[in-house]
């Protein structure tokens, strides 16, 4: 068994090459970059612990996790020109670049090759492999929209939210991990449960992302805090506080998303200690991690096997920075 | 052995029912839309028909047609996008309409779609139709690219210009033969024949797209005539006048793309017909309509059989419309 650190440097060795033809170069140079400038690779990396965990890792898990490398990088790319982001990863994103119309195009590319890298898998895997990963392709993008509208309402309630953080982050987690499993040979009951694992998994973690734009240390957060309540988004605090909070309290916050003033983030962070946001949250993260964790103790292979998994899950949703 | 309207028929019942889920309606109704906007189903019909060649109409072949016209709606409403064209088929575009950033998210979930129901055939051949598809699919994509770069340029050569147009518009139609075929049993030999059938017989329906836009009867062409002409578009006529006119047409040419005074299209028309290039085009028409039909003559059944795709071919390059 290898843990997550391993996997991850085989994974970048691997997936270092070029991934695109060289012509045109106005397009697939644009397609290129953004697999160059970072990221964590926990979804590749991910669908080898997910092969690993039953078996040898086999070349199929290795196609499987580029293309969803490349399917993740194809919905940052298209992400980035909906939310005119100017950065990702600290370098400028490929719209920004390139122009939204080659942007849009680059995205194009990135998800066809996704599907290149796929179809190379064993033609006797290769459509319920094809089938979970185009139906979380299209969740995906449901919970892209989702989070879209709910930027135009007033409200959010809280199963809203946790259902668009589970289409938009956390079924995606929760596939590579299945989609790994499945080349590995697992049974259907513990494809579902190391599915399951995952999608906890991945709320929990967002919870704990919003729980650091907030309370998190500035020095080891490494982005500004309070982000989120200056642009007045909809987090699972925010949401909490509105549904939770006194009426006074929900009131406050009505009044400063609407007026924005100088001491917003000071005013609103000051309100959700006083209507105990901060534990709640963290009371709500161990809750999905301690489901998340029944799910993997079910999963009937030998609990040695599972360490490099559990190291991963207390290392994403228990990480200050 | 049907004829294209035949077929058609079949395809508009079969492909009328819904293809998306209900929710998010405010993505899928957008996806949902330009489907039901009209289009000729040329690319769906020609795999039903590449597919009748050779056998009677598989499971698998309708399957493959939905995936191939989910593929080019795709295509279409990323298109319009980068193309800022208001109206499709006399109707709003899909991002005039839902804007842009749904307009993305519509044509990613069409994409995905078209993977989805690609990914309902035998799985005994899926990777192989898999492989064409994702082939043309980055081909597409790279005509567009291909297409956007000319814009800025000054000047295109014939060659490349083609190069463009055979990514842009032929490889989707050959595909689609090609893929009909494949689920129709086509050995190798014809598949590769029926491919460059589709190929040529795409860039002469270009060459009397660009024919039509110059010299088309405009109570018949349905749009205005000279539209290339006053966009400064590079078409085939536009790249033969500045390649092969005299020095002084060429020099006049560029001086009317420059200038762009209210008679540009009389201009350009009068330059055209002075530098002998509608019966040039006419000729070139012919000749990659030639190679097409040799190619289909080449394959191995019933020339009976093929009566149905002559008749198509025919139809697409002869039309005055």
């Amino acid at each position: 068994m290898q843990s997550f650190e391993q996997l991850l440097q085989q994974f970048e060795a691997y997936f270092s090459v070029r991934q695109f033809p060289e012509e045109p170069a106005s397009l697939y140079d644009a397609s290129q970059y953004i697999l160059g400038i970072g990221g964590k690779r926990v979804r590749p990396v991910m669908c080898l612990m997910g092969n690993e965990l039953f078996d040898t890792i086999k070349t199929d898990a290795w196609y499987m996790a580029s293309a969803i490398e490349l399917f993740h990088n194809f919905s940052l790319i298209h992400d980035d020109i909906m939310d005119e982001a100017p950065l990702r990863r600290g370098k400028p994103t490929v719209h920004s670049i390139h122009g939204v119309n080659t942007a849009i195009l680059a995205g194009d590319v990135t998800l066809t090759k996704a599907y290149d890298c796929l179809s190379k898998v064993n033609p006797a895997i290769l459509q319920p492999l094809l089938n979970l990963f185009n139906k979380t392709a299209l969740e995906v993008s449901e919970g892209q929209q989702m989070d879209m509208d709910f930027e135009k309402r007033e409200t959010v309630s809280f199963d809203e939210y946790v259902r668009m953080i589970e289409l938009k982050t956390s079924v995606l987690l929760a596939a590579s991990l299945k989609l790994g499993s499945m080349i590995g040979g697992a049974s259907v009951g513990n494809t579902e449960h190391i599915y399951e694992f995952g999608r906890n998994l991945g709320i929990a973690f967002q919870v704990q992302d919003d729980y650091l734009d907030a309370f998190g240390d500035p020095a080891k957060f490494g982005k500004q805090v309070g982000g989120d309540i200056k642009a007045n988004k909809k987090t699972f605090l925010m949401i909490y506080a509105l549904e939770s909070g006194t009426q006074e309290q929900q009131q406050q916050l009505h009044e400063l998303m609407k007026t924005n003033p100088a001491d917003k983030v000071e005013k609103v962070l000051a309100i959700f200690k006083a209507a105990g946001v901060d534990e709640w949250a963290m009371q709500l993260k161990n809750q999905y991690l301690e489901k998340a964790m029944q799910h993997l103790e079910s999963i009937a292979v030998m609990s040695k096997r599972k360490e490099p998994l559990k190291e991963l899950a207390r290392f994403l949703v228990q990480r200050d920075y």
